[in-house]
């Protein structure tokens, strides 16, 4: 399981990068391999949001990225947000009991 | 729901982080309020780790944390890692379809 955690800093209107982020999200869960995401707000930094996304594997989230029908969601989140992303791997998974 | 995560950058053996992390996990699991959490690691960063915790509410997270029995494992796992928390707040969440 690829875990893809992506920190944004928002330094455009928060709702308008909420809602881009909903149109990134449509995308997203349409493409093969997307699994789930979620999309997380600092409480004490409200401009930072974090994306963190499950992905079958990395193949599949490259490809989803460099399909053109992409290139418009990444252009809308540029415009409100910095982001830093980071590929990772699942090393443990618990739940409660 | 709140949503717990923990940037890590270790150290210290990562083997041994694991080791640490894991019984840190079983005391959190068996508190009230907890409800899955999930250890990643950086692909491209292999010493960094991110734990995504997923708890019912802040104060349930606070008073396993405040918990006597929790100090063992910040001890163990202040040898190995350095920390860097961040409280959230879940904005959105969505699966594959």
């Amino acid at each position: 399981m690829l875990v893809f955690l992506n920190d944004f800093r928002v330094h455009g209107d928060e709702a308008e990068f909420e809602t881009a982020f909903s149109s990134t999200s449509d995308y997203f869960r349409q493409q093969p391999g997307f699994v789930r995401h979620r999309l997380v707000r600092s409480i004490s930094e409200p401009s930072c949001y974090v994306n963190i996304a499950e992905w079958t594997d990395q193949e599949s989230f490259e490809r989803a990225l460099r399909n053109p029908a992409f290139q418009e969601h990444a252009v809308a989140l540029r415009k409100l947000a910095a982001s830093e992303p980071r590929l990772c791997a699942e090393v443990m998974s618990r739940a409660v009991g």
